[in-house]
C-alpha cells in the first residue's frame, strides 16, 4: 500500500507539526524541550479555569491534537501510532497547563493509556496538583460494562466537558459531568477494511466479501465479522445493535468516520442512517466527520447520547477547534425549494413553410442515411458516435415538425435551439443548439448563425484550425450570407472538411492518433456538416 | 473495493440528501419538484445581490454544494457521476435564484460543463436575465493556457467571487474579479491512486511503486507517471513544476485532499510542503482539506495565486459554508511552549539502610533467575514477557541502589515509583509504579502500599479474581499489614497465584485459551509475587 510518509517513526511528529502550521491549527502550539514528549497546548490558555488534558496514541487524528482550543481540550498528548504517550509526556501536560483550578484528565479505557495516564496523575497529585481521571468507555461491540473500550464517543465526552470547564465550572463539577456524560454515551463501528500501520506489505484481514461489526480503533479484531451488503443493509446492522442500549425517547447522533471514506460516502451514510426509523428518536445530529479515525481504515461508527438539556446545550455551544462540527436539529424531511418552472420548448404557434418543411425532412433524411458511415469514419480517430449524435439531433427536429414555427425564420432558430438543448444529448446536439440559439436572438438568421459559431467556438473552446466541426461551419455560413445559396454554402462545407484532414487535433481521442493516419480522415463533424449541406443543396435545387 | 453504496446510480441523490441533513447543510435546500435535477440552494438567499452559480459532475464532494453558503456560492448544479449537469437543471438553478443583480456563472473548463452551462446562459439571457459565464483553467499539468482543466483552484475562485458578490458588488465588478482570480490561480496534483467510479472490479492502473504527477480529478490519466517516494520526495516534484508558474513574491497555498487521504498523512504533507524553500514566498495557507476530491482518489493538490490585497481580503473573509477552511498566515516556525521541568526521579537525598540493601540486591537476583521460568509460562498463555517486565523492574531499582533514599521508607516508595514510571516499560512496571506512589504518599508505608494496590486495581481495570498479579499481592499485602512477617506474606502470595489457577481470564490473550490449558498453569504476574516474596522470605530470614 503507498502512503504519504517519510517513515513511520517520523509521521506523527511530522504530523502534529503540520497540524499547528495548517488551517486547523492557528491556535495551537506544541510543548517543546523534552525529548520524544509531543504535546499540543492552546496559545491562549491562562490556567484561571479547569484545564481539560486528553490524549493516546496517534493514528486517531483530528483527535486528540485536533479538538485543543477554548471550549474543548486545553491540551493533548499524543503517544506514538496506536501508542501509549509515556508517563513523562502526560506529566509535562499537566504541570504545563494546570492552575489552581486543576485539570480533569480524560482518558481512553484501553490498559496502556489507564496505566500510563493513572500514574502521571498519581505524580501531579503528589506534586500538589489537583487532579481528576475519568475513563471513557463507550463501545458497545463486546457488551456494556466499564470494562469497555473507549471509540468515537471520547469526542462529545470532550466536548461536554471542555464546554463545563470554560464555563468556569469546578473541579469537582466538571467531574460530575464528565462521569454522567461517560456512562450515557454509547457507540457503535462497522469497517469494512482493517487499518495499516505503515506496515509494509499490509494485508488486508477482510475479504472482499467481508466487513467487521464492532470495529476496533487499533486495528483490532471487529467483534462479529458479517458478508459484505448494499449502504442501507450496513447502517441497518449497526443501529439494531445500538439503538437498544439507550432507552431515552430523544437522543443526539454523532457519525463519525474512520479515515479514508470518500466525503460523498461519508454523505451518503448520513442519509441512509436518517432514512432508519430509529431516526424518529433522534433529535441533534453531529457529523458526518472524521472525529476518532484509526488511520485509513474504511468504516464509519455512530455514537448516541441522551439529548438531556445540559448536554444538549454543551454539545451546541461554539468552540475554537475546527475539527469538532457543529451539532444541527435533525432534519426527518429533506428541506425543499420548489423549482421554477422551466421555459416550454414550444412556446411559439405553430406555422407552416413548405421549403422549411422540405429542407428539414430533407435534412433529417440526409442524416439518418449518413450515420453509419460518419459513425464508422469516427471509430477510427474518435469514440465512435459522431453519426449518431447529428443524426439523433436529425430526428429530433423531424419529429417536431407539426410543432415548429416554421414561418419565423427567428422563433425556428429559437425552438430548435431548445430542443436540441433538452432532449439531443452530447456534445454536438448542445453545440447545435447554441449555434441555433444565437440565431434565434436575432432579426437576421443569417447574422445571427454567424454570431451563433462564434458562441460555439466561446463555450466549445474550439477554434478554426482546431479540426472541429467549425472548420466547415464558418465558411459554409460565410458563404451564405455573401451569395444566399445553399449550393454555395456546402461547396464552402466541404472545402472547410477536406481542409482538417491536414490540421492537428488539440482535443478528444483525435490528439492520440498518429498525425499520419489523421491525414486520410476529415473531422467527422466538419464531414456531417458537409455531407449535410451537399445533400440539401441537391434536393432542393 | 468494498464501499458504502446503495446503487451506484443513487449516491449522488442520497449523498445530497445526506449533506442537507448533516452538520454541514443546515443551511442548505433543495430544488424540488423537477425530474432528475440536483441543485443545491442557500435556505437565507434574497436575490438582493449577485448570485454565485457553480457545479458540474458529482464526485468531487464538498465541492461544490458543500461550498453553498453566504459568502461562497448561492446554488450548485450537481451531475451524475464525473457528468455535467443537464441544461435544463442549470437553467433551473439560474432561475431560482438569480434576480435583478444578474448572476455569475463559474465553470470547470471541461467540454460538457463549458457547453451545458454556456447554452443555459444563454437560454437564461434570451429571457431577458443577467448572466455572466467565466470559465476555471487552474490545472498547469498539462501547461498554462485557457484550455487547461480546472481542478482545486475552482474553490479559491468560488470563495473570492462569493465575497464580492455577498458585498453587494455589481454583476460587472464580480466578473471582473472572478476573470483576475482565474487568471492567477495556479493548481498541480499528484496522485497514488486513481479513483473507482463505484465500478465492481475496478483495478487501479498504477503499480505499487508508481505515482501519476498532474493528476485529473475524474480518474483521467495525469500528465506523468513517476516512481513512488517518500513523502518529502513527492511534496517536492510537485513544488518544482508549480512554483515557476507563478513569479509573485508573496503568495497563498492551498493544500487539497483527493478523497481518500487519512487525517495524519495530510497532516503530514501540510509539513513536509511547509518545510520545502518553496515556502519562503508562502505568506498564507488554505486546509490541508478535501475540498475539490475525486471520490476514493488518494492524492493532494497544491493551489498558489498571488496574496494580492483584494484576493486575500476575499479568502480571509468568513463564510458560512463549513467545509471552508479559515486561511491563516503562514507559519514557518513551529510554535512551541517550553516544556516544565519534570520532577527529578532521585530528588530526596541517598541513605544507607542495610536490611533495605540485602533486600533489593535479593529481590533483583531471584527476579533476574525467574526470568526465563517465568517467560516461558507465559508464553502458553500470553505474550511471553511477564518474566523480563518483573527481571527489568528489578534491574533499574538495583543499579539505582547508591541513589535511593533507603532510610525513609515514604521516600524510598516515591523514588521506587518514579523510577519504575520513567524507565520500566511495559504494564506491569507501570502498575509496580502505582504501587510504589500511593506508598510514597502515606507515612504508614504498610498501609500506603495497600492503598496502591486499589489504586492498580482502579487504574489497571482489574479486580480480585480476574487472574492477575492482584490475586497474589492483596493477600500478601494484607498478610503483612497484620504480622508484619515477610514469610507470611509469601504463604498468602503462592496460596493467591495458586488460586489464579482456577481463575477465568478476563482480558489479554489468555483470554483466548481455553480453559481446561489455563488450569494447569498459574497467573504469570501472580506467579512472579509469589516467586519474589517466597525467595525474599528465603533470602533474609
Amino acid at each position: 500500500m503507498k502512503r504519504f510518509c517519510n517513515h513511520r517513526n517520523a509521521i506523527v511528529n511530522e504530523a502534529l507539526n503540520g497540524l499547528v502550521r495548517s488551517s486547523y491549527g492557528a491556535q495551537l502550539q506544541k510543548l517543546s524541550g523534552a525529548d520524544g514528549i509531543q504535546v499540543i497546548v492552546r496559545k491562549d490558555w491562562d490556567k484561571s479555569r479547569v484545564a481539560v488534558i486528553s490524549g493516546g496514541g496517534s493514528g486517531h487524528e483530528p483527535a486528540h491534537a485536533g479538538f485543543v482550543g477554548e471550549g474543548m481540550l486545553t491540551a493533548a498528548v499524543c503517544g506514538a501510532l496506536f501508542a501509549s504517550p509515556s508517563v513523562d509526556a502526560i506529566l509535562a501536560a499537566i504541570l504545563a497547563v494546570t492552575g489552581d483550578a486543576g485539570c480533569i484528565v480524560l482518558v481512553k479505557n484501553y490498559t496502556g493509556d489507564r496505566l500510563n495516564f493513572g500514574i502521571a496523575a498519581e505524580q501531579a497529585r503528589a506534586m500538589g496538583y489537583k487532579v481528576e481521571v475519568v475513563m471513557i468507555h463507550d463501545d458497545i461491540a463486546l457488551g456494556q460494562t466499564k470494562k469497555a473500550r473507549a471509540i468515537a464517543g471520547t469526542v462529545m465526552v470532550q466536548k461536554i466537558v471542555g464546554h463545563k470547564a470554560a464555563q468556569g465550572a469546578s473541579l469537582e463539577e466538571v467531574t460530575k459531568i464528565a462521569k454522567e456524560a461517560v456512562d450515557s454515551v454509547k457507540s457503535l463501528g462497522l469497517a469494512l477494511t482493517d487499518c495499516d500501520v505503515f506496515e509494509p506489505g499490509h494485508h488486508c484481514r477482510l475479504g472482499d466479501d467481508e466487513i467487521e461489526l464492532g470495529l476496533g480503533i487499533h486495528g483490532e479484531p471487529g467483534a462479529e465479522r458479517l458478508p459484505m451488503a448494499p449502504l442501507d443493509e450496513l447502517t441497518k446492522r449497526v443501529i439494531a445493535k445500538l439503538a437498544p442500549a439507550l432507552e431515552d425517547k430523544e437522543l443526539v447522533l454523532m457519525v463519525n468516520m474512520l479515515g479514508a471514506v470518500p466525503v460523498i460516502e461519508s454523505q451518503a451514510i448520513m442519509d441512509s442512517v436518517a432514512r432508519n426509523p430509529f431516526c424518529s428518536r433522534v433529535k441533534w445530529v453531529i457529523g458526518p466527520a472524521p472525529l476518532m479515525t484509526a488511520l485509513d481504515m474504511v468504516g464509519f461508527s455512530l455514537t448516541i447520547m441522551p439529548a438531556k438539556a445540559e448536554f444538549v446545550e454543551a454539545l451546541q455551544a461554539k468552540v475554537a477547534p475546527p475539527a469538532w462540527p457543529v451539532m444541527v436539529p435533525f432534519q426527518s424531511e429533506i428541506p425543499t425549494l420548489k423549482a421554477p418552472k422551466l421555459p416550454e420548448t414550444f412556446k411559439h404557434a405553430s406555422s407552416h413553410n413548405e421549403y422549411l418543411e422540405r429542407l428539414i425532412k430533407e435534412g433529417a433524411r440526409i442524416l439518418d442515411e449518413n450515420e453509419q458511415p460518419l459513425n464508422a469514419l469516427d471509430e477510427k480517430i474518435g469514440d465512435g458516435d459522431a453519426g449518431s449524435t447529428f443524426a439523433e439531433s436529425g430526428r429530433q427536429i423531424f419529429r417536431a415538425l407539426d410543432k415548429l414555427p416554421l414561418n419565423s425564420p427567428k422563433e425556428l432558430c429559437e425552438t430548435i435551439s431548445n430542443l436540441l438543448a433538452r432532449y439531443s444529448g452530447g456534445s454536438s446536439g448542445v453545440l447545435l443548439s447554441i449555434l441555433f440559439s444565437a440565431a434565434g436572438q436575432n432579426e437576421d438568421w443569417k447574422e445571427g448563425l454567424l454570431q451563433g459559431v462564434k458562441l460555439m467556438q466561446h463555450y466549445g473552446g474550439a477554434s478554426l484550425g482546431d479540426r472541429t466541426m467549425i472548420d466547415a461551419l464558418v465558411p459554409a455560413l460565410e458563404a451564405l450570407k455573401q451569395t444566399g445559396k445553399l449550393e454555395d454554402a456546402a461547396q464552402a462545407a466541404r472545402a472547410g472538411a477536406e481542409r482538417t484532414k491536414l490540421m492537428k487535433a488539440r482535443a478528444g481521442r483525435a490528439a492520440y492518433v498518429p498525425e499520419e493516419q489523421l491525414r486520410s480522415i476529415p473531422d467527422p463533424g466538419a464531414e456531417a456538416i458537409a455531407r449535410l449541406l451537399e445533400g440539401l443543396s441537391k434536393a432542393l435545387s
